[in-house]
């Protein structure tokens, strides 16, 4: 017998209760069954959202809500900056390039954050630029960008959104898209909300509903307006992943019930706890700066393959951790500490990579890890 | 206590054993776990679908399939022919719209099936039209349009595709994409599969993929070509459905146990007995002709509110069955028989009805609709 552990940044585990929630018989999407939980979800996503705009809701991963990000909002021809720091600041600049929306690119070393200056500099020399899209937290490369001060920068910009995917960040750590001014924030379902994969979120400011108006950007599926209008009237433009939203009216009472802050403490204790663990075990973390509080990315140690840790930790610990995309394939190893997660998942996962490393022959020192971990837990 | 039958045409009921199945604990997408399921599931939709090309999975509703049939096929300016016979047909038209695709619509009258001789003329007087966009089972009036015959028609026009949103038909009746000429088959998750909603399906001949190199239309999360490369690695362009794929995964278990041959002539039955049953309490059908065997569109009684049925069906029979759509709102009602559905579901249906409207001053015979119907199941 060997137990499974997913600790990989998404899907993330989620809780037995929202599973056995979700098992239940399926109702209609257009009947007094289902509309009041889409009222009472509305309203919950405002909450976590922080926000006091409708946050939309859609049947698509992550990626649906980053489309309809820009195809909402802008027209074929107009200028953007996109902020390529990894995987998914990279997917902005390709979805740009399938619209006709000419994206500057700003290019970011992958494990590093954006500086904010430089989309302060592009701002000041363009003020045509309509857009500035970047991620709250990158998941490829466990960095997160500042977003607080980017959107401090923006927001004297009236012709210029700012669009935040947080889909590996909210509900991890604080995003106040209504006092910072993040005109788009998007999140997915099968990350901090511990439900699976199939619905993407985003809240929509004033200002980018004024430029939905004028953007031209083929649409239909993925109109944010019609579902807006749609939502008023607690239902959906089209059919509703219902089983998922009847998971999430679940996340968002548990969510509740902890508090929005305890939430963050919790993911930030996590988070640390594992930095620190991997660094007592002699490991380097991977980012340069501003690591992620949703998943933490180590290096391979010299002369290790880190997709060797990856498949070892699967295989002989039944950890499900996540390697290295693209460039970093080999590199890199990743570890989440978001959604239904607590002291002793990290715990494993240290735990797990100390003897994964052991056998493959690395020098550290077995619970060295661990120990460290432990001490933060108990703020030693 | 009142008990719950879902009776709607899509959420359909899940079978138990499925919602059980799909409430195992998460597992990672891009992993061992999870492409042997992609695996299996890709080989059981070829078998479901009759086809020797790939079927593609995507995380939307059915509209998403629609809009992609569309944007990964065509240019703007394009010109298509559209059947506009109820309320899905019609979107066929705002989403050509959205694309900037000259959609010339035929206008059937709903509850009425197209004259595949209509099709025929448009094609012989302009063979510059790129495609011809029906649907097999009309949801909203309940009609099933020939698309056999249709079929035969466009097959003799090699830069014209035939589409086909089989979303309420597959898995109901026999559709044979590669052996008639369909080269796009599109299917939803909440239908005839009975799984919950949030996965969309399509099929694409090389007819069609020849299409896809030249086409211009903006698309990025629903593009086929990705999502094909990808599904030949056993994987997603983007984060699948997982839970609901590895519902799927039972789902094709359970049809091919019961063999398609079967599954149809199931579902023959309880469209007959239902459609026999509302007749034999005195109503009318609502298709004028060729009426589908998902779904059975019954005319409220002359003075009688087909709203008030459906909304006493729902709350003294607690029967979710479904009322008209626009301009048929209060005129019909429907009763779903797809999916997981048997004969003791259509005897409720019948009974409910006759329990309502009697309640309402109806003068059928109690008893009278569920007799026909008996004697249609023992074949009397």
């Amino acid at each position: 017998m060997i137990k499974k552990y997913l600790l990989a940044p998404g899907p993330t585990p989620v809780p037995p209760e929202v599973l056995l929630r979700m098992a239940h018989p399926m109702i209609h999407h257009r009947s007094p069954d289902f509309s009041p939980i889409m009222e009472e979800v509305s309203e919950g996503l405002k909450w976590l959202f922080q926000t006091r705009h409708d946050v939309l809701i859609m049947a698509s991963s992550g990626t649906g809500a980053m489309e309809g990000s820009i195809s909402n909002f802008l027209s074929p021809g107009d200028k953007v900056l996109t902020v390529n720091g990894g995987k998914f600041g990279e997917r902005w600049g390709k979805i740009c390039k399938a619209f006709g929306i000419n994206a500057i690119e700003i290019m970011v070393e992958w494990g590093e954050a954006v500086d904010p200056a430089i989309i302060a500099d592009h701002l000041k020399k363009d003020p045509s630029i309509k857009g500035v899209y970047v991620q709250a937290s990158e998941t490829s490369t466990g960095v997160a960008h500042d977003v607080k001060s980017i959107a401090g920068i923006v927001k004297n910009y009236p012709d210029t959104m700012f669009v935040v995917d947080a889909i590996t960040a909210l509900g991890v750590f604080d995003i106040r898209p209504d006092e910072w001014g993040i005109d788009i924030l998007i999140t997915g379902s099968q990350k901090a909300l511990m439900l699976p994969p199939g619905l993407a979120f985003a809240s929509v400011s004033d200002k980018a509903w004024k430029m939905n108006e004028r953007a031209k950007c083929s649409r239909f599926y993925l109109d944010f307006k019609k579902e807006r209008d749609n939502l008023k009237k607690n239902t959906s433009a089209y059919t509703p992943a219902v089983s998922l939203i009847i998971g999430l009216q679940q996340v968002l009472r548990t969510l509740r019930e902890e508090g929005l802050q305890n939430v963050f403490v919790r993911h930030s204790l996590l988070a640390n706890a594992t930095r620190e663990g991997m660094k007592g075990f002699g490991l380097e973390l991977f980012p340069k700066s501003s690591p992620s509080d949703a998943v933490t990315a180590v290096k391979a140690p010299e002369g290790f393959d880190g997709q060797q840790i990856y498949k070892r930790l699967r295989e002989s610990c039944g950890i499900t951790a996540a390697g290295g995309q693209d460039h970093l394939k080999g590199k890199i190893f990743r570890i989440s500490h978001m959604g239904y997660c607590d002291k002793f998942d990290v715990i494993t996962a240290i735990s797990g990579v100390e003897m994964v490393l052991k056998e493959m022959g690395y020098s550290g020192e077995l619970g060295s890890g661990v120990r460290r971990a432990e001490e933060i837990f108990l703020i030693l």
